[in-house]
C-alpha cells in the first residue's frame, strides 16, 4: 500500500483515450497539482485541449514532433521528433515538479520501433515516486501493459463517423 | 452531415468513464463553451473534479442526490433524488445555454428503473440541436446505445485495486 503514484495506460480503438487523460488533468488541477502534457503526434488542427491548457498556469503543455503527423513522408524526421519528445518527457518526469504527466499518443513511436520500449519502461519505472504518468494510444504492447498499474481499453462500440457525421469542433478535438 | 451535436455514452467496467467526460469538459472550455455537469451519484468524498469546477466560471457543476449514495438504505429517497437530478439536467439541456452537458453516472438510475428510460431518451433526442450530451456509467442499455451517436466501452484490463493499491487522491477522485 506504499506506492505513491500510478503508471496508467488508456489504449484501444475507441474514443476517449486522450479525452480521459485530460479528465485526469482536470481532476489533478482540483488538487492543485502541476501537470505536464507531451503530445507525441502533432495533428493538423489546433485542439480545444491545447487552447485550454494555454490559459492555465499549472499546465505545461508541449506539442512535439513538428513534421511528425499522421501524413508524414519523412521517416528520419519522424524518428528524430519522437526521440526529442521522449527526452522532453523524461526531463519533466525526472525533475519531479509535475505530479501528473500525460504522454499523449505515446504508444505509436513505441509500436513503430522509433524508441527502445524496454528502455522507456525502465525509465518510467524508475521515475520519482510521486509522479503519476498516463500514456494514451492504440495498441499498447504486452510489455507496457505488464509495467502499468492501471490499464483501460477504450472499445469502439459506435462511432459517429460511421454514421457519416463529420468531426465536431469542441467535441472531437 | 447536418447534425450539430452528439449524444455520447461512456460505459463499461473499466476506469476512465467519468474521467473522459471531464476531458470533454476540458476541451470544451478551450472552445469557450459553457458546460453543465450533473452528478447523479454523490460519493463519500469531495472530488478533484468538483474542486476544479468551482474555480471555473464557465462550468456549472451540480452534485445531486443528497442521500443517494452507493450505501443508501432508503429507496424512496433515492428515487426522488434521481428524479430531481433528471429534472435539473433537463432544465439545463432545454435552456440551451451550455453546449456540453455531462450526465455523470446517469446509467444507474436508468438501470434501476427509477426513471422511465424511454421518456428520457425521447427528451434527449428532442434537445436543442447545439447541445452535446455525454452520459457515463456501467451497463448502458441497448436502447441508450441505439439512441447515441458515439459509444465507447471502457474495458477493465488492469486495475490497481487488484494489486492492493489504495485509491489515490488526485488520480482516482
Amino acid at each position: 500500500m506504499l506506492k505513491r503514484s500510478l503508471l496508467m495506460v488508456y489504449t484501444g480503438d475507441g474514443k476517449g483515450k486522450t479525452t480521459a487523460a485530460f479528465g485526469l488533468v482536470y481532476r489533478a488541477l482540483g488538487r492543485r497539482w502541476k501537470v505536464g502534457v507531451i503530445q507525441f503526434i502533432k495533428g493538423k488542427w489546433v485542439t480545444g485541449e491545447r487552447m485550454h491548457s494555454k490559459k492555465i498556469e499549472a499546465v505545461d503543455h508541449f506539442v512535439m514532433g513538428e513534421g511528425f503527423t499522421w501524413e508524414s513522408q519523412n521517416l528520419e524526421n519522424d524518428k528524430a521528433a519522437a526521440r526529442e519528445a521522449w527526452e522532453k518527457a523524461l526531463s519533466l518526469i525526472e525533475a519531479g515538479a509535475h505530479k501528473l504527466i500525460v504522454l499523449d499518443e505515446f504508444t505509436y513511436p513505441l509500436t513503430f520501433g522509433w524508441l527502445d520500449e524496454q528502455e522507456v519502461i525502465e525509465r518510467l519505472k524508475a521515475r520519482p515516486v510521486h509522479v503519476n504518468v498516463v500514456i494514451t494510444g492504440r495498441d499498447a504492447s504486452a510489455a507496457m501493459i505488464e509495467a502499468a498499474d492501471l490499464v483501460s481499453e477504450m472499445k469502439l462500440v459506435k462511432h459517429p463517423f460511421e454514421k457519416g457525421l463529420a468531426a465536431l469542433v469542441g467535441v472531437d478535438f
